[in-house]
């Protein structure tokens, strides 16, 4: 299923070794409670011990970072929202406001905002990670995205944000993204990379008026039209962008690399998971998925991915909002298996 | 729809007052996000808003409560489990290593244990509360579970264990149970109150190997076919008990009299909120429902009551596990409207 191109920095990635999971399912089974009765947090927790190699996984110094970028395809009109807004939200999130801002406090993860392709000169003291490609990718109805060159580059720097976390002592991250116009790009990612018509991997974004989708569908099909890099995925990223998400793809793979838990947001996260998936596939075991989001593609995404998400609570924020939800859960599972008694440990009769 | 007898405390429960409503719409769309993007969370923003009749509600001082007690009806054999479990496991409870134990320090939520008809004698200083009823329930098979005097007398316990979080400052609340053979009285007061036949509401209680499900059906059919009470809410309570959950109904309705916001477990749970709101149908107002367990007949009387859960992860291990896995995401939707900056305070262009 690989399909690198030459240029793109190489990742190390591996399936974490299975002999632990039989270990790991008899310390879960012999919990005191009835054997599965606690659902999808023995499924965490299986995924944490297998990923960390540990009967007694822990999660340390939880970092989230969100990645932002403008898009040459918003001059089209195919977002209702003006791109002056990615600028705008960047403020936002620095002065602590925004709705990512909020949940990280709660949970107590260390918040990043990197400017990976923002339309916007931001003053070299702005208390963000200046990581800018370029300002704003061109506009891929008549051209590609961004050069290969750029996309390299944009990998690279989204690795090098996971690597400066994981000194740091992290292994638990979550990613999202701030840029008007990014669920076209996604859709033109998802189409292009899983096979699905267009029409399916198509939604409203965060316009639910329904005023701008049918347009958005027909300027998204000429873009397909033009296009000839098929189902390649390094192709499809490149041509049609955009910064953020490719740093969040570099990122991704750098954390399942140094064997991090990726928490995985909404659909245009989801894409980006996709494509690091099709680049190594291996990157799919280091994958918690936060939430389903309103997108119409998401649900289709995630079975295409065979993923099953924590939460549908009908979040189409972005920023990584549905993967911060989704923290806690991991945390029960990861308590779960570290804390409770077993029945060799404390007087219980097996029960059911 | 109220139809209570003499004898039973009275409770005073009031719809939260409406007139706040759109006060709490407009703050929560001037947050600076698209509108209506954190769905949920938005949900419960307003809902903890118009429970505590304010633009900025708190969550203080959150407690939760597990109710144990036995049954009668585990004579005849409808459970897999030894009765001895409940017992066992409030040991367990007490020492920190359960289920419920870790999602309480996790959430930082204060747990207490209550003795509502254990068929053990505890030590009068073992750290729970004792509010023994009667050794266990009698078997419903051939007679009332427990007299009107001791159902009465449960009501008043229960409602007495909220007041005395209420008093610390408490203003939400969890509960769950603790009760081989609670599925089976669950089953019948989900029958009895609803309508439904006996058959969709009879589910495998935490027995997935399915050889005791139709012996279990056959036990309950019996049961319901000796029963002369019909519909009427005290009289199904009084005859298919248990303790356990006559005194979490005692307890939702005293949480509800005093404002508390009420986070809802799996089925059984779930079944005290049916009896409750069938007393005081206000009371549903204050639920906040946590899950869809496993349990069969869960997702039908989730419907009945039109709850929608915030989680969906196959827990069934009761204990009201489900709800406090849940209780980040009501903290979320509290923190969203207290900390998110609005339009007003940041120039942000409001976007879609």
């Amino acid at each position: 299923m690989s399909d690198k191109m030459t240029g793109m920095m190489p990742f190390r990635i591996e399936r974490p070794d299975d002999g632990i999971r039989p270990c790991l399912q008899e310390k879960i089974d012999n919990l005191t409670k009835p054997k599965g009765s606690l659902g999808g947090l023995e499924t965490l927790a299986m995924q944490a011990g297998w990923i960390q190699q540990t009967l007694s996984p822990r999660l340390s110094n939880p970092c989230h970072i969100v990645f932002a970028g403008d898009h040459g395809i918003t001059a089209e009109g195919v977002s209702l929202s003006p791109q002056e807004v990615t600028h705008q939200m960047i403020v936002n999130f620095w002065t602590g406001g925004a709705g990512i801002n909020f949940l990280a406090r709660q949970h107590h993860v260390d918040l990043s905002i990197v400017d990976a392709g923002v339309n916007f000169d931001f003053d070299p003291g702005d208390p963000i990670l200046h990581r800018k490609i370029r300002k704003g990718t061109r506009n891929y109805l008549y051209e590609s995205a961004m050069t290969a060159g750029e996309m390299n580059l944009a990998v690279e720097r989204g690795a090098d944000c996971v690597s400066a976390c994981f000194e740091k002592g992290c292994n638990v991250i979550g990613f999202g993204e701030m840029g008007i116009g990014n669920t076209s790009s996604s859709a033109l990612w998802m189409a292009s990379l899983t096979g699905m018509p267009l029409e399916r991997c198509v939604g409203a974004g965060c316009d639910h008026t329904g005023n701008i989708v049918a347009h958005k569908y027909r300027v998204l099909s000429q873009a397909m039209a033009n296009y000839r890099g098929g189902g390649a995925t390094e192709e499809a990223m490149r041509y049609f962008g955009g910064y953020e998400m490719v740093m969040a793809v570099g990122a991704m793979l750098r954390a399942a690399e140094l064997k991090m838990i990726i928490l995985v947001d909404g659909f245009i996260m989801t894409c980006c998971v996709l494509a690091a998936y099709r680049l190594y596939p291996e990157m799919l075991h280091y994958c918690v998925f936060g939430h389903q989001g309103d997108e119409a593609g998401h649900k289709l995404l995630l079975d295409f991915l065979g993923a099953k998400p924590l939460l549908n609570m009908g979040l189409r924020l972005g920023e990584g909002s549905g993967a911060l939800c989704a923290y806690p859960l991991l945390e029960s599972g990861v308590r779960m298996i570290n804390e409770m008694n077993s029945f060799r440990e404390i007087r219980v009769t097996k029960y059911f």
